[in-house]
């Protein structure tokens, strides 16, 4: 089955919001046989909207629409898909009632504008909505399918996953699109192509790269008739890859690096802790960003001042000998953050993130220490870009090192 | 004139990536009068590639393009464009010697897969990229202009700002398209709806709403042959919303919630302190994305167990009496931040952010106390989603409230 997504919404088009929803429903589409052929962002107007949907229809044997569902005059999906088809909306008293049942819920009263989120066509089911308000349609005619869901993710992912998906899945052909990724780090993209290009415009395993802020990403795609045959085609690739590419490898598919390290962490048995100074608390909010962190993360500081720093057991003198931008200072804020947290692990970070240098040194520079039982050590690092970009990648190469200091030390145990 | 946005990559189409780089460009494009007909993800495949071109093409008298401009084998972008044009890649000797010159600035060695970067079709200028190997092109063909720029923001953003916006000013018709954001707080989108409904579909001047994190948005857009003339047409719709919708606006336009809450502190000479628990360190990293936030945020505590908040002075007897998760030991924590960092202003946050309920309290359950020089209060709230959205929710909802906070007592000063 081949597919299109349509985003729909004049903030889109205004710059004013990120769409996040087509990445989410890109990535669910290949293990159930869909082909994603293009995504399109449409603005609330109908006749463009009407204009997109039709070229969509034409293509694809389905359409994924998010976004234009809202109760709101500017919310116009619903009103396209009519015109596209040449139907005529009218109020459904099933999803009326559901409706009016939700503001009863919520103890909000239903207001005029919300009747429009009860319409339907004829060609047009309801998907309730859990979530909110705006009910999704399941659309068929001529043996294609549209389907449109709400803009909100809190909306619109629980819709998919409950009642969109399954259902898809059913109609599928069995057929699968297989992909894997390696992640690494520590390597360019010609650099790597340098090593690997051998394998591109394989046959059956199409091959695929892009850098992003954990390193550059290889997939290898496959499409085949069951999983186990595309897996037979991609298994050979990818045990070339490992090979040419060994350590610089630090994970696959949906590994993410928070939670690579938490992992190593818990099998340890080993806690961590945290001073920050010029991530401001981005690292200690990514690694709290997974499920389970408590078990290993005892807490961090963020230590804007240098008395902040002091207070929580920094040696002042060194940050007179040596700046607060240093290896030295990064190294005792590792060891200080662990000593007052009493975890297994510290980690120190100290840098300048801009707009502006910082006793003379250039923004984008950053020393990361490490401290735990077994020693202590320190990386430094000048990242290019602004403020959010070197927080970001700081962030990210802190993970990187403390994964590798780990892998590198089976020995060490909490 | 009419534009067109193509995003390009696989990674796009396989949800590994998210794209913002059309966010970017589209939130540009309006000041300098051209207006945005649709944005296209494309994959890295030379037919899909030069058939989403052909109709930018056909609709649009500017097409801008990003990604597919790297150095290896699926990176498309310049031989789509020579087929739609139907002209010969080449080797641009300038760009060749330029692209030597950065590796060598690198001390990086140049591959030959770098080579096809320097390439060129004769109606193509190059654009030299100060940020990265891959230059961008500047098309002129029939009277209508294509630009293809690179896809990794930091190199596509200074590009974008020094080289195509100036170029693109110049070739406006001078009119404009100005936009202006009511940026909201406690009304849903019919309830507004409600208040503004009877300002939407106005001769000069569209409106439209959409719901985010911090709020719902109103935005106001109009069309006009200068900046001055657009102004005196949004002037008068802009005070009757303002006059409709009152203390529930708290931001307009570029406003970012972190950054009035930091405007505000500097004005009073405020400074500020944090203990996060299920934020997670989330709240500090927002404070400080703002550029000169070392000015008023002092530092925070990540306290991600009960003997971390007991070390910086959180008393027990409150932990034990009322439980972790209560008003008691939010307002402790915001009290005990505070004092620990000497700062006039502390927050404490503490909540389940999930995936399992604590103390028998549900998920998305989360208390926030503040602690100042004359006085101290809490807020409690229970915010629907996951994880990563309870936490950025009590986030946005703590800098809410800290802004109402400072706008209601004018008589805070440090």
């Amino acid at each position: 089955m081949k597919a299109d997504i349509v985003s729909i919404g004049t903030e889109l088009l205004m710059g004013e919001l990120v769409d996040t929803n087509s990445a989410y429903l890109a990535a669910r589409l290949p293990s159930i046989g869909i082909e994603l052929q293009r995504i399109t962002h449409a603005r609330d107007n109908l006749d463009a909207l009407a204009e997109v949907l039709r070229q969509a229809w034409q293509r694809s044997d389905l359409v994924l629409t998010t976004g234009g569902l809202g109760p709101t005059d500017d919310d116009l999906t619903r009103e396209a898909i009519a015109s596209l088809l040449g139907e005529t909306l009218y109020v459904d008293p099933e999803s009326l009632e559901r409706l009016r049942e939700t503001f009863r819920r919520r103890g909000a009263s239903m207001v005029q504008a919300n009747v429009k989120q009860a319409n339907l066509i004829p060609s047009a089911r309801s998907i309730p909505n859990d979530h909110g308000t705006a009910p999704g349609w399941w659309v068929e005619s001529n043996g294609r399918i549209i389907v449109a869901m709400p803009g909100p993710p809190g909306e619109m992912h629980p819709m998919w996953e409950s009642q969109v998906q399954p259902r898809l899945r059913d109609r599928s052909d069995g057929s699968v699109i297989l992909t894997r990724s390696l992640k690494t780090h520590g390597l360019g993209e010609s650099a790597i192509n340098e090593l690997i290009g051998h394998l591109f415009h394989l046959p059956d395993v199409s091959l695929g790269m892009y850098a992003q802020a954990q390193g550059v990403q290889v997939r290898l795609r496959a499409r085949a008739a069951s999983a186990e045959v595309a897996d037979r085609m991609l298994s050979p690739v990818e045990a070339e890859l490992r090979n040419l590419l060994g350590d610089n490898i630090w994970g696959a598919d949906e590994d993410v690096l928070e939670e690579q390290v938490g992992r190593e962490l818990i099998r340890r048995g080993l806690t961590l802790a945290l001073m920050e100074s010029c991530t401001g608390g981005l690292l200690a909010h990514t690694i709290t960003q997974v499920a389970g962190s408590s078990d290993y993360f005892l807490g961090g500081i963020v230590s804007y001042t240098n008395e902040v720093k002091a207070a929580w057991g920094v040696d002042p003198s060194l940050i007179r000998e040596h700046g607060v931008v240093s290896p030295e200072v990064a190294r005792d804020m590792a060891r200080a953050g662990r000593e007052a947290m009493g975890a297994d692990i510290g980690i120190g970070i100290t840098g300048v993130a801009g707009p502006d240098e910082l006793e003379g040194q250039p923004v984008g520079t950053v020393h990361m220490g490490f401290s735990h039982l077994w020693g202590e050590h320190h990386i430094s690092r000048r990242f290019p870009g602004q403020r959010a970009l070197i927080k970001q990648r700081a962030v990210v190469q802190a993970l990187l090192e403390l994964l590798e200091l780990l892998r590198n030390n089976p020995n060490f145990h909490g």
